[in-house]
């Protein structure tokens, strides 16, 4: 756990309700480049002897987050696209994403140049709730048949189980906070 | 200009036809941390006197350029979004963007509280072609009533004539690189 993380979802998250918490002001919209690089040292620290050849994040919020680990593990960064765009072309590895958030399923792709067989992989990603995301991108490292090291995500709503889930089907899911519990009340954290 | 650059994009730009670059090995798929915090020390360099308090860019690509570029000038990042999501409450400044890529027009938004009139706006964008994205960036700047220091791009198409049309109207554009022509058979850029 980063407990600069869990001081900063205190001090500046807003609990819109006991499902959405708000941290547009230095994850999800404005960013707060020094904290996020903090961030990314610690996703270094924990997976500093992986040999991580490649992070795999997934557009918008993921990719600052990837990228601060990136630059720290000196890794490239490839990022799932959520629908196909007229630049994108040739073989593409590909999988849905049901969203809660916006109440759609979306498609999400990856070129195959970019991940293969030979690669040590890190999925990193802002927000873990249900898991639907971190599966996707799981099914892309599967598809390339490459070894998937773990998972991190930044804020992990422990009390949506898509972590644990995770967890009991044998993936290394390692969070920087995961909040157990919360409400415009307050923030209950996960201990270590 | 980046030389720099110049090279990645000759050694691993792929010119599709002569509108589209692809260049998702190092910039718009997969990315090149060390490299992308070199294109963030050089805007550093071109902006170090300007007192920047705020850069502004969109998702999804201007993203990890704006962020390099945020940890080298000391302040914060705020993207517009393109489509309005369910975590976005309260006042926001909104703009519209028409894409060729895509072929259609998308409504950008950035919420009311990330720019200010004190602030001084720096807006970074990877693509500069026809310039409808930087205009869009523009005239929410307009709307904060914040002061527009200047806009960088990584790649100006400069045979699209969008970056000359907005120096032509007073606007301070820096781009790190510029093509001034492109076809599968070779690239020519824009000398300093």
């Amino acid at each position: 756990m980063l407990k600069a993380l869990e001081n900063k979802i205190l001090k500046e998250g807003i609990v819109l309700n006991e499902e959405v918490l708000k941290v547009g002001s230095f994850l999800n919209q404005q960013l707060d480049p020094s904290f996020i690089m903090e961030m990314g040292d610690e996703i270094a620290r924990i997976y500093n002897d992986e040999k991580i050849t490649k992070i795999l994040t997934i557009e918008t919020s993921g990719i600052p987050i990837a990228f601060a680990a990136g630059t720290k593990l000196n890794c490239p960064i490839v990022f799932a696209k959520k629908t196909a765009s007229s630049n994108v072309s040739g073989n593409v590895y590909k999988s849905s994403v049901y969203s809660f958030t916006h109440n759609k399923t979306y498609e999400i792709i990856v070129p195959c140049e970019y991940i293969n067989k030979n690669d040590r992989v890190l999925i990193i990603d802002d927000f873990l709730a249900n898991g639907k995301a971190l599966l996707g991108l799981i099914e892309i490292v599967k598809q390339a048949d490459a070894h998937l090291v773990g998972c991190t995500c930044a804020i992990e709503k422990g009390f949506q189980k898509g972590g644990d889930s995770l967890r009991e089907q044998g993936f290394r899911i390692e969070s920087l906070a995961i909040i157990d519990e919360m409400s415009p009340a307050g923030i209950t954290f996960r201990c270590n």
